[in-house]
Order: C-alpha cells, then structure tokens, then sequence
C-alpha cells in the first residue's frame, strides 16, 4: 500500500513488518472497542465488551512474544547488514524501538495481561458509580487489587531505584521519579508567586449557552485546526479523550456545561491537539512501523496543550473566533463584550478539580498526584488512607476543604484504568509545549497575524509536522526537544509563558 | 459467569465450548467494526477498517478449521456417551449443528475468506458512490469480481441441483432454489388480484415533520416493544439494518424522511424486532454456544415483519401511538387524523424501491431478485446485462419504467455485500410471521385490548420468547413452525392477513 514498498524490500523486513502489522491492527481494533465502549454502548454490553477488550490484549501480547516473532526480528536484523548505508541506521532503529517494546511485553506473562485488561474495563464502571455516589468506599477495593497488580507489573518490568520508575518508564522513556522530583519541585517554587499575583475573572456567559449551539461551534474547531471531517469524529463522553483508529480515523470526545460553553470548548481544543498528532504520526512513510508510533506521553500532551493553551487561550486565536462564537451562541458584543471572555478565558482560580484547573494551578495537580501515586506504588502508602491523604495535600497546596470523594480522590479515571505514572506527564507536556510554541514564533514572526485574521494555523501545523510529528520514534525525546528548539527541556518557557499572560490580562483589567 | 457451569462440565465439553466462544467472540468483535463503519467511522477511515475486518474473519476462520478445534469437538462428541441421557442429546445437537457449520468454514480457503471480506468492504463505499451517481457501470466490475468469487463459494460449499442453492443454504439451511420456485410462483398468482384490489391512500402528513420530533418519537419504540435502552441503542444510517454486538448490546438503525416519517419509524419497528430475536437468543443457557445462534435468515425476518407489519401497522397499535405521535410531532387531531394516518399505513401503492414497497407488494420485489440472482450464480445471465434485465422485469411485473439504475439495480446493498440468495429470506420471512401472529392471536385473544388500551406487548414477546427466542438451533425450521403453530410453514396465513387488511382499510374508505 505504500509507494516505497513497491521497490520490494528484502523478504526478511517484509517478513517482520508484516507481523508487526498484524500486532498493530488488533491493537488499533481494541481502540474501537475501548473507543465504542466509552461513548457508544448501552451499558448492559459492559460485561462483554471487557472480555473482548481482554482476549484482544491477550492475543497481540501472545504475537508479541512469540518466539517465531524474535526469529523474525533477528532476521531482519540481519539483513539490515546488507543495505545500503543510507537506509541501514533507519531500520536499526526501528528494529532497536521494536525490540526494547518488546522486550518489556516478554516480561508480562499473557494471563497477566488478561488480567490486568479485564480488571481495568470493570474497574471503569465501579469507579463511575462509586464517583456518582461520591464514595472512595465503593471503589477502594477494586483500586487495592489494580495497585496490586501495578505493583507486581513494576516488578516484572524490573528497575533501579524504586517501582514507580518501572511505570513511569512505560509512558515516558527514561525518565525517573528522583529527577522529576527535583523539576516539580522547582515549578512549584517558580509557580507560587505567579498563581499569588495572578487574577481571577467572572464567567462572561449570563445565560445557559444551549448544547446545540456549542455543538455547531465545536464541530468547526477541529477543521480551523487542520483536522478534517474526513478523517475525524467529535463526540461527547463522561470524560473528554482522543484515540486513533488507524490511518484516516480519529476520534475526539468532549463533554459540555451550560452555564460554562469554555468547558466544551477547550475538551475539544486540547483533544484536537492530540489527534493533530497521531493524524501527522499516520502520514510518516511506511506506517507503520515501530517508529510511527507517537513517542511518549510528554510529547503527546505537548501537542494538545500547545493548541489548548498557547493556541486557543492566545489573544489572535480569539480575535478570529470571537465574531463566530457570536454568532453560534446567537449572542450580541454587547451580551459577551470581547475583553470580558478574553479575560475569563485566562482567568486563574484554584480549583478542586482537575480537569476544571486553569494553566496556572494546572501543575500543581498534577505535582500532588504525582507524589500520592508514586508513594502508593512505592509502597509507602495505603490505598485506605488515599481520600485522607489527598484531601490534607489539597488543604496545604490550594487551602480548600474537600466536601466529598468526588471532588477529591475520586475524580480522575486514570487510576481506575491502572495507569499510574502517567500523571506527571502532562506537566512535563506543558514544559516542552511552551518550548516548542515560542520556537516556532521565533521562527514565524507573522504567525499571530494569519492567526488573527484568517484563522491561518497552517504555519504552525507544518511547523509541528516536520520537527514534531514526522519524527515519530526516530528520535529520543531529548534529542527531539533539542533538534526542534536548539535547546534541552526546561521549564523556564512554561514559567515565562504564565508570566507574561498574567502581566497582560492584569493589564488589560 | 452461567450458572449451568458452575456445576463442572467434563473437561473435555468445557474445552471445546472454551475455543468456540473464542471464535464467538472474534466474530462478534467484527460486528462491533461493521456497525461502526456504517454507523461512526470518517470516511478516510475505510481502507485501514477493511483491512482489519478481513483480519479478523480470517484469524475466525483459521480457528474455526484448525485440527485442533476438530480434535476438540470429536473428544467431546465421545464425552456426551458419559452423560445422563437427559443431557446428551441436547449436547448432540449442539456438537452437530457446530460440525455442519465447520464443515462449511472447512471448505473455503483462509485466503478466499480474507479476500472475500476485503472485496465486499471495498464494494461497499463503491456501491453507495455508483448509486448516488445513478451508473450502474462505476460498479459493474466490483459486482463482477463478487459474482465470481460467489460461484467459486458456490463450488467450494458443492451442490446437488444448481449453484445457487449452496448459496441459499448458508442463509436458510436446507431451502431449495427449485421448491422456493414453485412457492413464490403460487404467492404471485395469489399476489396479483390482491394488489389489483388494494386501494392507495395520500400521504396525510401536509408538512414536513422535523427530524428531531421524529427522532422522539423513534427513540420511544424499542422499549414500548420490549427492547430496553440499558441493552440498546437507535442510530442513522444510509441503510437501515441491526446487529448483535453481544450479549447486552443490540445496534438499531433507521433513516429519516421529513416528509414521509413512516420511513424512520418502520426502520425502527423492523430492527426492532430483528434485535428483540437477537436479545431473546442471548439469554438462552449457556449463551453462547452454537445452539444460541439465530435459526435461519427467515425466521429472523420472522421476527422483523411480525413487528413491523402484524403489529406496527394493526389498528390497536395506532390506537396506542396515535396521541404519541400527535404530542412528539406537535400535531393536531384535525392536522393528522386518525383515519388518514391508519390507511396511509396500510395504503397499497407500487413502488421501485424495495424499501419503500408495502407490504402487499413487498414479496413481488424479493421474487424478481430471486429470479434475478438465481440465474446470475447459476451462470445464465451476465453482470453486464444486470440493468436492462432489472429493467424489463420491473416493466412486466409492475408495469413501471425505471428511469436510472439507483432506482433500479443499484437500490439495493446485498449484492455489494456478495450475498446471493439472501432475498428470498425476506418473503420466507412474511410467510412465517404471519403463521405465527395468527396462533398467538388464537392464544391469545384479548392481546389486541392489550395492545391499544395500555401498549403492553408482552404477552406476544413472551410467546415469540417461547416458541421461538428460546429454541434457537435446537429445532429445524421445519420443527420449530410445526412446534409453534401446529402445521407446517405455508403461506395462506400471509395471503388471508393482506386480504383482510385490504378489505378493513376498504371498508373504512
């Protein structure tokens, strides 16, 4: 299907590719399933769907670690030997980012995926009910067995310093809680001035906005973007999400408020920004292959807080949407005056919840689940003691008194889904997306103009096609972050980013 | 997760049931990515989607014709002389139903099945463009290539008369070209004085009724029939159509004409009855297993018709619906009157569209394409001439002059799906459910009270729940009309339905 396959490569990489081909197709099915299963199916089709979800996991994980596939691997690896210089570093690697996945699926007895599988799609539904009735209780023994098996995962993946470094690994490669430690804590030190100083603004919206009205605004956004209808999806779910289904299919979700049409908005922004990237991922030559694949977690959400925060909370982003906003909403200037939704737009205000949290207290989440969860795989807490030991950090951190698990402990899915260790991520994918963003503006002077006044994004989209997305696994992260901005990783792009928009909407106050 | 299992099966029969509701699972896994291809997917989506389809019915089929599921099945079938003779013989069926089914999977080539599921999903997208183009000819050589590949399944499966009835057999187990011949020859002389005398009724509906109050109206159906919402849901298609996705989970669809809302709401009263069967067969002991299979395509349509058209188009059910519909499509009584509505229900007009054909007229539709078909496997007729034979039958049965092939050869999907000798299910279909509504109205005379007085429709899904639901492929069909209705399966019951149907509406005229 692709053009260079037709200059018939050595049978030995067609051998392999095409195992690795099937692998991946099933994996891409289980996206269906999840994808369905999470904004489609009626619920009584739960029980089921998790043994579906399941057989799945445990069939590609038996192709991943069938010996007949390493024999495959290392013929090719072999025959890489005899191509040409030129061709012979690109397909090392690929052989190379193959093997080191697959070395850790070794390490997963099948049954144990199975297992983990399956728990996790009932562990949804529990943690569902146990947040609608705001009780930890309902769901903390389902949570003990998940912590359980996350503990036993992190063994079988082995480490150096301490478990948790184990599953961390699995989203951001090499990267280790001792280190992210001492940059967290560096953000905080840099954050509390900035959230102190930082203003609040009023929600500009007097009336409910109807669903459908903000449904005919959301629906344009992934378009403006540079993600066509065509190979795209916007739905609504319980918690906004994105996935690829494969070449030409992604799918974004978001979830809407009334009295708060930002809510929808930005779900769809951020989760557009995530699908720019897999949708630039299945466009590299040769998908897929191993270094198609997005390559950590970090860079991932790069993609969709750029478009989120950089983007969509940018003040030439709103100079072109505002007029159709207005018009979607049915609203006068006058009903929604531009400074005033510019403004709420970046408004700072310490919230409960996550998801709700501006770009300012966002980190400081992320910084909290990130020392409960480490400490909780680690061993050194328990799982009985989570709503307490949550409920007194959110005392320290943000000052506010948790009413019930709901706002508290409860109101994250990622645990229920036994995904620990991939919190911090999103704080390290706000780092490098201010990175990348004032890269680019140095190198497009012009952009915030096309923003403005045609809603232009394509500049940035190329931008992020060629140093970001077309890179796949080819690179390390660090390389990666070095080869598009010239420099390594920090944060002091991010804190600069939150400085500067605090000074100009205090401003304009 | 059966309660039958807890009471520790032989090994050998836990085994065998083990691998087969594997397949069972796979199988239903392509049914969760067919329905969201024509329900969900973005357009650019398709080719990687057709990819995996095939993947998947050919990973089933190689399970399916392993030695070792045979070796499976053959301990098992020794196991069941250990069983007390109460047991056994229902196990015997089960183990021969399953051999007859692997016996047909056994005889076609893993390849031929992958390149089958292929061609008919790349078929489809070009089926839907050729008919929006109204050219036969941008789909003549895809219906080509399937025709071929049909023959050589015909050739693979073997038969005794005609190739067509190795066909037929994978959809009715058992039918016969040569008998379905001398059947619908007797239902057309019968047909044609009845639609002689059928009177047409105008279209009552004097504006165009909005999609959204249709929808309403839509959604409240499958549960007044019986079909809940937590096990359920209703979506849009271009062709309506339902799946079982598993246990729990049952897709309806339907589509929407603003002018006409009979289009969308028989859609649902259809599917609807296809998915109440499906829903009825998944609570069977020991679900799943191969005798909680659907029986046969005719008896499926059984189910469809008898919802549709004995009870959707009844005076008692109108009498229930009819302030329903008036409140969800914000009419009046004098804007839509009872009388209008009812005859426009049972209003007899012939039509060139299939779907759209009522039901006196319907069974003239399916013998033309069986005709059609028939002689197309059989080798007697040509894809090429397809139109202008389509053509001249619809002159002569009809006496209607089609204008373009989208409202000729191209209305329908089967053949894009390269299912030959599907549609004489249809009219087997009508025969059937109208044998069975007639016993239950015998059982059950105050149902009709029942129906209009309170919309409880559950005496009639308790008897289908018996007589046909719970029995799924323990009895032939045969048997199974026998059992139900006393007699062998004819179709006076059907033609003595449509005749007094014709002579109520008559009447009242």
């Amino acid at each position: 299907m692709e053009e260079n396959e037709s200059m018939a490569l050595p049978q030995a990489l067609e051998n392999y590719r095409k195992q690795y081909r099937k692998i991946k197709l099933f994996q891409d099915i289980s996206s269906v399933l999840h994808w369905d299963s999470e904004v489609m199916m009626p619920e009584e089709g739960r029980e089921y769907r998790s043994t579906q979800i399941a057989a799945v996991a445990e069939l590609t994980h038996e192709w991943m670690t069938d010996p007949s596939f390493l024999e495959l691997i290392q013929s090719a690896k072999l025959t890489t030997k005899e191509l040409p210089e030129s061709e012979r570093s690109l397909w090392n690697r690929e052989l190379e980012i193959l093997m080191e996945e697959k070395e850790k699926a070794d390490k997963l007895p099948s049954e144990f995926v199975a297992e983990f599988a399956k728990l996790t799609n009932l562990a949804h539904a529990e943690w569902a009910e146990a947040k609608k009735e705001r009780n930890f209780k309902l769901f903390s023994d389902r949570l003990e067995e998940l912590v359980n098996l996350s503990k036993k995962q992190a063994d079988y993946f082995g480490y150096t310093t301490e478990p948790y470094d184990a599953l961390l690994d699995t989203y951001e490669k090499g990267a280790q809680a001792n280190q992210i430690q001492i940059l967290f804590s560096d953000l905080k030190n840099s954050l509390i001035p900035i959230v102190a100083k930082a203003p609040k603004f009023e929600n500009p919206f007097k009336k409910p906005i109807p669903i459908t009205k903000q449904t005919k605004f959301c629906n344009r956004l992934p378009s403006i973007l540079g993600l066509t209808k065509k190979e795209s999806r916007l739905d609504i779910s319980n918690h906004p999400f994105s996935t690829s289904l494969g070449k030409g299919d992604k799918r974004i979700t978001t979830r809407y408020s009334e009295t708060d049409p930002l809510t929808s908005i930005f779900g769809v922004l951020h989760e557009t920004g995530h699908s720019l990237y897999e949708s630039g991922l299945s466009t590299m030559p040769n998908w897929p292959n191993p270094l198609t694949e997005y390559l950590s977690l970090g860079i991932h959400e790069s993609q969709s807080r750029l478009w989120e925060n950089q983007v969509g909370r940018s003040l030439p982003f709103w100079e072109f949407m505002y007029p159709i906003l207005l018009n979607d909403f049915e609203l006068s200037e006058s009903e929604l005056p531009f400074q005033d939704l510019y403004k709420y737009i970046n408004s700072t205000e310490k919230s409960k919840i996550r998801v709700e949290a501006d770009q300012v207290t966002y980190n400081l989440h992320i910084i909290l689940r990130f020392e409960i969860e480490r400490d909780l795989i680690n061993g050194k807490t328990k799982v009985k003691d989570l709503p307490e030991i949550w409920n007194s950090k959110m005392k320290e951190s943000f000052g506010m008194t948790i009413e019930n698990d709901a706002e508290g402990v409860l109101q994250d899915i990622h645990w229920s889904m036994g995904a620990f260790g991939y919190f911090p991520t999103y704080t390290l994918g706000n780092i490098f997306s201010a990175q990348f963003f004032k890269k680019f503006t140095q190198e497009y002077p012009d952009s915030h103009n096309k923003f403005a006044s045609k809603g232009d994004f394509s500049d940035l989209l190329s931008w992020l096609r060629k140093n970001i997305h077309s890179k796949g696994k080819i690179l390390t992260i660090e390389n990666l972050v070095s080869e598009a901005t010239g420099e390594p990783a920090n944060a002091k792009y991010l804190i600069s980013y939150l400085e500067e928009k605090i000074k100009e909407v205090s401003i304009s106050n």
